[in-house]
Parts: C-alpha cells; sequence; structure tokens
C-alpha cells in the first residue's frame, strides 16, 4: 500500500506502464474506457502520478508566482484571493512570496523563478528607488510578468492599475468641501510612481480650489510603525492641518493612534481619508472615509492577462494596460459635526 | 546574452559543464577559487541553473507547503509570515494554499502536494466533521506534515497550539467579573476540536462562578456575512445576553454591526471579548478587549517542527506537540461605564 507507483499500478490492471502514463496525460491518445479505468484504481490504490518528472517532460511547473510587498495588507490579501480563484481555473496552483518591501529580496525571488519553478509571475513591485533593468537582462528568457499596483514603469510588460490619478482628485476635493483649507498628504515613498500619482491627484485638486500648495504638507512617512508614530505627531502639532489623506492605509491607522494620544478630534478638529481596503472601515473610531480599490478584481484581472500570455494569445512585451476604477466611501472621518 | 545556457558559460570560463555544475551543488568536490569564479561569472551572464532539473536529482524541490483556510484573517497572514521567515532562512519557499475552508479543496491540495511538488506541509485543517483518515492512506510516503491551530487530534503528527482552554475559562471569568450574568458563546463550527476546547473553558467558567448554563447561548454562526447577521441580530434580540464571547475576529465584527443596528450600546448594554489577532483593535468602536494568539511564533514555531523532520531529527509521525500562550488584551468593549 504505501510503496505504490507505475508499475505496481500497471500490474494490478495488467497493462504496460506506457498505457497508465498516457491516462494521466491530457490529449493522449488512449481508449476512453482503459482511462478510466486506470483512473479508477489508481484512486483505489491512491497512486498520483510524478509531477516533477512529468512537469519536466512538458516543461511546465503549473505554478505562477505571486509577488508582494506585504502580506499584513487587505488589499493585497483580497488581490491574492483574486488571483488565486483565476490560477485555479486554469488548473494552476500560486506560490507567493513577500518582499516585505525590500528590492533585494524581489530581486532574489525573481531570479530564483526563471530557474523553472513557475511558469509566469504576477507582482507588485518594491524597488522603484533602486535598479530595476535587472528584469531586462533576462533578454527574451524573461518569465512573462504581469504588475499589478506598483508598477516599474519602464519595464514593458501588462499591468493592471486604478484610476490613482483620479481617485486622489476627487478624495481631496471630498476634504476641501467638507470645509477643509490645510490638508497633509501623508505618503510612504514619495518617489514611487503610485505615490506621485496620489500626489498629482492632490495637487490639482488643490490648484482647482486654488489653495496654495505647501511642500510642508507632504509628509513623507516610512515602513516602520514607530518612526510614523513620532513623524505624524510631528506634523500634526507643527503643520496644523485640518484634514489628511493618506496614500495607504497603516497611515491612516497611524494618524488614528496619533490623534489618540493628542487629544485631536477626528472629524471636528482633523478630516482623515484614506486608500484602504480595510473590510471593518465603518467598525473605527471614527468610521474611515475610504478610497476603496476592487483589490479582488484587481488580481483576477492580472492572472487573466498572465494566462493570454501563457496560452499564447499575447506577446509577453506588449504593455497592455487594464485600468480599474476605485470607489470613495464616505464615512464619519470626512463628516461635518 | 538571451540564451545563456550551462554549455555557454562553460565555454566563457574555459571549463567543463561538469564542473560549472559541480559549482552550483553545496558540498561538491570543486576548489573554492574556481567555484567563486564560475559564481561570479554565472552572475554576470545572469545563468541560473535549471531548478526542475537539479531538484530531480535530489529528489527535493526545497519548497514546504502551506495551507490555511482562509486569508483574510489577520491571525493567518501573521503565521503564514512566521513561516515564511523560517522557511527562509532554511533556504526553502513556501508555497501557499487556501482552502475558503472547504474540506474537498484541502484534499485535492495535500494528494497534489505528494506528486512531489513540495517537501512538507504546514496546515491549519479544514475538515473536522469529515473523514480526515484520508491522510493516513498515504502511508509512509505521506509528506511530512505539521498542524498549527486547527488540528486532527487522531492523526498522529506533530502540532503547534495555544492555550485555548485556559484562554477561553479566563476570557468568560473577565466577562463575569466586569458584571455579566448571560454570556452568549459565538462559534463557527461547535463540533470542531478548536471550538469545542474554547467552549469548555467557557462552560467551566460558568460552573466555577456557579451561573447556570443554557444551552441555546451557544450561537452556531456560519461562514456567511449575510448568515451570521441574521443569526446574530436574533441571537441579540431574543436571548438578550449581556456579555459575548466570540471563537474567531469575524463574528466580532458581526457583533458590532448587529449592535449599530440594533441600537444595542457596547459595553453598557453588551460586553464583548474575542479571539482576534487584528492589530487595529484598539481603532474599534469600541476598542475591542481580544484574546490574541502569538500568531507569527506559532507559524514560526510550525516551520521549525517541520524542518526537525525534513533534516531528520525527528520522526514524522511523532505526535509533538507545542503549546503556546494567548494573552487577554483589556480595552472599552468589556469596561464598565
Amino acid at each position: 500500500m504505501d510503496s505504490i507507483n507505475i508499475k505496481k499500478l500497471a500490474e494490478a490492471l495488467n497493462l504496460s506502464t506506457s498505457t497508465i502514463s498516457r491516462a494521466f496525460r491530457d490529449n493522449s491518445d488512449i481508449n476512453g474506457a482503459t482511462k478510466a479505468r486506470i483512473l479508477a484504481k489508481a484512486k483505489e490504490l491512491n497512486y498520483q502520478p510524478n509531477h516533477y518528472a512529468s512537469n519536466l517532460r512538458e516543461q511546465k511547473s503549473k505554478t505562477i508566482a505571486v509577488i508582494v510587498p506585504e502580506l499584513a495588507n487587505n488589499y493585497f490579501s483580497q488581490a491574492i484571493h483574486g488571483i488565486e480563484r483565476v490560477a485555479r481555473e486554469n488548473g494552476y496552483h500560486i506560490l507567493i512570496y513577500v518582499t516585505d518591501d525590500d528590492y533585494k529580496k524581489e530581486v532574489t525571488f525573481i531570479r530564483h523563478l526563471h530557474n523553472g519553478r513557475a511558469d509566469g509571475i504576477v507582482m507588485s513591485v518594491s524597488g522603484e528607488a533602486n535598479d530595476h533593468n535587472y528584469l531586462n537582462k533576462f533578454g527574451s528568457k524573461r518569465l512573462p510578468l504581469v504588475f499589478f499596483d506598483r508598477i516599474y514603469e519602464d519595464i514593458d510588460t501588462p499591468r493592471v492599475i486604478t484610476n490613482d490619478y483620479n481617485s486622489s482628485f476627487l478624495a481631496t476635493e471630498h476634504l476641501i468641501e467638507q470645509g477643509c483649507k490645510r490638508i497633509a498628504y501623508l505618503v510612504v515613498n514619495k518617489s514611487l510612481s503610485i505615490g506621485k500619482t496620489r500626489m498629482q491627484g492632490y495637487l490639482d485638486a488643490l490648484a482647482k480650489h486654488q489653495i496654495p500648495f505647501e511642500e510642508n504638507l507632504i509628509v513623507d512617512c516610512s515602513n516602520s510603525y514607530e518612526e510614523n508614530s513620532i513623524i505624524i505627531k510631528q506634523a500634526l502639532t507643527q503643520l496644523k492641518p485640518d484634514g489628511v489623506f493618506t496614500s495607504v492605509e497603516r497611515l491612516a491607522f497611524a494618524t488614528y493612534y496619533a490623534c489618540y494620544d493628542l487629544n485631536i478630534n477626528i472629524p471636528n478638529d482633523l478630516k482623515v481619508i484614506s486608500f484602504s481596503s480595510l473590510e471593518i472601515a465603518p467598525l473605527l473610531n471614527p468610521s474611515l472615509t475610504t478610497i476603496t480599490q476592487p483589490a479582488t478584481e484587481i488580481g483576477e484581472e492580472a492572472a487573466k492577462l498572465l494566462f493570454t500570455i501563457l496560452d499564447g494569445h499575447a506577446d509577453k512585451n506588449l504593455p497592455n494596460e487594464v485600468v480599474l476604477a476605485s470607489k470613495i466611501i464616505k464615512r464619519n472621518s470626512t463628516a461635518n459635526g
């Protein structure tokens, strides 16, 4: 029982091993009844064909790699869910890699994946401030790659993004309409394209409403909880903004914590809006006004783009761009008292 | 450039392909300086040895599979983080599989993994109400397997759990000390061992404080958001509990939503405590009292147990049990007004 292999299965069925092997390959030349008999017996004896050997033959791992900067962010866990669903429908598994926003890890993962461990990659990038030309060095051997959310503008490959400029413009305008005149923009790395695009929406909304731009209201935060706590408290006390627009949800959480500590009332003293996919945003104190990206759908679209390449229906270097719309959901953090 | 292979690399270095190949294997008989020269050239030319072929030789995938019931739960994303960290330290990658609490998916994943796709499995189970004897059918060929959090009691394999009985006892006692007399226990599947263990702590705390047990205060919820909303609203209006102890965090969120809708004030009318690893529990309205499991540490311990087996230092069928302690963090949802 515990040493079932193809030979024993063949003996049990009185068939050749090559017939058994054919039964486990799709589109192979084998009688339907025989195939059914083999699969039934295989199931009974708990036999599984060796995956490594059979995939080596096909040169396919039937796996797609998903590279994300972090897992503890509702946006990414929802996007992964979407990717996984489409992968499963296509008979693929997903391998999830987390870079912790570290460019070096991203490079290591990508190099490693080119060993044959995956057939394609769906990635939200971590190294925009660094040299991302490493992706071009693989030349035509580069695995099919689709970016989502955080992308490298200069790498020719399909991408799925949201209408960040537009959302940021509307988010800033919402704060202005609620009476804010000094709106701080909190960003983790303002040199990232996603940070820049979101900032441009903020700048243009200010300009439209003739609110002068103050450079020091752009607050560059970090990935460290402790550092952000200091940076944000300093910004709130020194700059005295009446509105805060945060580019990622953890900066909104950090702002809430800072306001609790500094006795700043949200929304009376300060209104807060954030990009966030947090499902319990309505349960926060106060409930958080969010720009919510369709995270699951973004993951699904990215995986679909990858499969059009894997199935040979699209060129892997074509910078196809899919843009999905986010939604602003108004809640108490931007309400008027 | 784009067609670098072992032969071209060998030519560029004026060495044999077998020397190149040895440089990429650990513990192989090759001069240190030569190895360094090969690795440097390989890096320069962006050459990577074929993973599938070399691992087929070693019969190792250098991958561990992580199977979890869901990703959109802070507990699991933190546990995965812990597993990933230990895997990386051991030169392994992790493959993450999400079952959506579906037993059939779990079985499919496990069968598939026995094809050579992974060297070992770390799993939080989904099918306790079903037949889990399927794991024994692999006999001695079963991959090394470590359970964490949700386990099958009857499968002999190492496991990492938390002191759930004790935590539940203390959580219930905390509600009693805060004045609660009618404490509802909300559980997703009360036949799961984790639900049962947690329920026993609840029952024993009631008994200790001479509070009679009422069967209908055990509220069996579902995995559907909509169904839970109905079940919980009905329980709150008909049973009129003054305390709620929830076995998973999403039932606490559902309780909050129900209370908002029903105008039930937490904590004045109803006190709430929940198992939860939510980092923003202090930001909820009101801040949520939690039993917080050391999720990252649980993941790390589970991965470490798996590596003691993979490294040949422990028998894979030894039901080693590691028990870690949770912490009760008291916040406003159980405060006295």
